[in-house]
């Protein structure tokens, strides 16, 4: 007797999960395909050099590592040196720069990828938050104008709309304007990532959590007193005049912002509502332009964000690449959907032939050809032994969607 | 700068190969769909008790394992304990066992299961092997009749014919006849595994080469000789008449595969050639009955295979399940495929928008109207920025299939 369970804060999918699973991947890679994104595939496993690179984040502290094997792990034990060789990927982005700093002599330019795989991070289990679960991101290399951010935007409120959710939001800021603003206020530069993090915070802890943190962290009280000046109340802030605070430059961020907002609810298939919001900041500190986000409706939590880093991917291939991605929220969205009650649309009916024990080779071939003949007219057959309590057996079958069934036996074929 | 290529046996897929890739996958989960499988997920992190409970044959050598975490870890590094808690995968048929040990009581009876996922294998990289790779299997679990395995054979055959592949054979065998083979030639029944071993070998050693091979591991003479007599030339051995050398038993294991193999081949949608083969022996142990491979005309390895393994889930849910499997060869049917320059169907024309720098609003706006227009009639289309070296980004998007393209500029939109 074994383990039944499945490794800590890893996912069995039943049947009915890992259709709608399937069917969600499939509707995103046949959206984003049209759309022009190329499919391409990575490794789950990558050199821990490369997942080490600070690139990661707090990632970086949740690495599943793999340990070197045979006469490389027996000389690393004897020396006391590093036993793992490498880990599991916990985002797509570092296989993404490392994919593009090896192919990209044989890729277009730019190029628009498309990643839908799985990550690993040994997380905390909790409700929703998994340590195995899929990633699924588009990414744009090479192109360093705002047709990246609208391409992006738009296709993923496409794959939004195509799944039938409706009342999604993306909210929309830049990393600039960020960095403006603080400056703008007199607070210090290199105190800017902090900064952001405590700001980032509005939604929870309020304007005077905010205010109260930055006080404590010890910043300057009257750069603090402006700074808190111009978020209050910023909820509905019109872009221009926000942007405006921060001169020339910031005006000059905010016609980016506007030209990406207007295009992109334009572009997308069946629309997209986008709003400026000046206290979205994203975690990664990658970041260096346009940030956004997705929320739906009724869920406390974003299904999907991104936006330009065009600093990263140089450092894997030596050569400055703009860049610009977004991650849509596989799991929120497939749980989204489950909570909703969808159900994936079906292929014909559902029909199951139970067959009974030694039946005669006559009987056997024809029960196989009419399976043969059903699904030939579009729909599923399942042909399987049929057990000795046969009704709790069609009552399993009817549970995974299974409508007509029919026995077949020595003499006779009994539709029930 | 970081490491540039993918962990050793690793592989990146361009656009064209992913996309290839998605292709099979997409036909192989709707084939089996139609035939009643259900499509069920597991993590690729399995418990590394079970990765090493013995069902794994050679292949527990190869386990990629993973290490412990945290305090875990400093308290095994500490006390000189396990220093691994956890390993990749070797293959889908342990997870397999262990989902249904957990979940039996929420699935249908017999249980058609579906698995396409990575497995990894830390063996030496070799043309065609890599150390991740992508299995596809199918197993019927709770069925102890030969409808399992002609549902298994069938829809394989299903799959392969719809994927446009002529001139493949199933070659079937039964692992009782093979034992009873060996001891009515009175070769010792403890050293069963090392004889078939020594037997599997024949197409490459050929019979003389199988009798030294038993001669040398110092089996007694007399039954070598009789054994050798039995596959000499059994070639097209007809499958009562072999089998009736064994006995009523024998006979009783033909009936069952003779039945197997005509219910097959009409049940496989486009037909399916079918063929007894007295040699047939499939390398795990765990196998109980009926043994089957596919192999294709021109291609040397099998693109699939399996067999009945009636005793192994018992090892996980402590209650005896019969069961069959069918492991189809993802990668070479994906290497085959593009061998034969197989080009995936496309969805409508590739059109690219190329996109001028600093386009005003309304340009932008028509560019976008006229992308999703185009998308509505079927068609894909990418909207990305023009680079200087136009041509040359051209070149590159042909590449990828696209046909048709749009500079917008300024004032004028041009199709080249």
């Amino acid at each position: 007797m074994l383990i039944k369970t499945p490794t800590k804060g890893m996912n069995d999918y039943l049947p009915s999960e890992a259709a709608l699973r399937q069917y969600v991947k499939n509707v995103i890679i046949d959206e984003y395909s049209r759309a022009g994104f190329s499919l391409i595939e990575t490794p789950a496993v990558e050199h821990i050099e490369n997942l080490t690179g600070k690139n990661g984040g707090d990632n970086e502290k949740l690495i599943f590592k793999i340990m070197k094997r045979g006469e490389e792990l027996a000389r690393a034990e004897e020396k006391g040196e590093e036993l793992c060789d490498s880990g599991l990927r916990y985002d797509l982005t570092v296989p993404l720069a490392r994919y593009f700093a090896k192919n990209s002599a044989k890729l277009p330019q730019p190029f628009l990828a498309m990643q839908i795989g799985n990550v690993w991070r040994a997380d905390r289990p909790q409700k929703g938050r998994f340590r195995q679960f899929t990633q699924c991101d588009i990414d744009i290399l090479g192109d360093a104008s705002e047709i990246a951010e609208i391409t992006l935007i738009s296709s993923t409120a496409g794959v939004l709309n195509r799944l039938g959710f409706s009342g999604f939001t993306v909210r929309i800021n830049d990393r600039r304007l960020l960095r403006l603003t603080a400056l703008g206020c007199g607070l210090p530069e290199e105190e800017f990532d902090n900064i952001f993090i405590i700001l980032d915070k509005m939604d929870k802890i309020g304007i005077e959590g905010v205010r109260s943190e930055l006080l404590e962290a010890g910043y300057y009280a009257p750069a603090v007193k402006r700074y808190i000046a111009v978020y209050t109340g910023c909820d509905d802030a019109d872009l221009f005049e926000f942007a405006s605070a921060s001169g020339d430059e910031g005006i000059k961020v905010a016609e980016g912002l506007s030209k990406i907002m207007k295009a992109a609810s334009v572009a997308a298939a069946g629309g997209c509502s986008i709003k400026f919001d000046p206290t979205l900041v994203r975690g990664m500190s990658y970041y260096t332009g346009t940030i956004f986000e997705i929320k739906m409706d009724g869920y406390g939590y974003s299904v999907g964000g991104g936006g330009r880093y065009d600093e990263m991917i140089g450092l894997f291939c030596g050569v400055r690449t703009p860049a610009c991605g977004f991650s849509l929220g596989f799991e929120r969205i497939v749980g989204a959907l489950s909570d909703s009650g969808f159900v994936v649309p079906s292929q014909g009916e559902k029909t199951a032939f139970l067959a009974d024990r030694d039946l005669p080779e006559d009987v056997l071939m024809k029960m196989y050809a009419d399976a043969s003949a059903l699904r030939a007219e579009g729909g599923t057959v399942a042909v399987c032994g049929r057990m000795k309590n046969t009704s709790f057996q069609i009552d399993r079958l009817k549970a995974e969607g299974f409508t007509a069934f029919r026995i077949y036996g020595r003499d006779s074929v009994k539709e029930i």
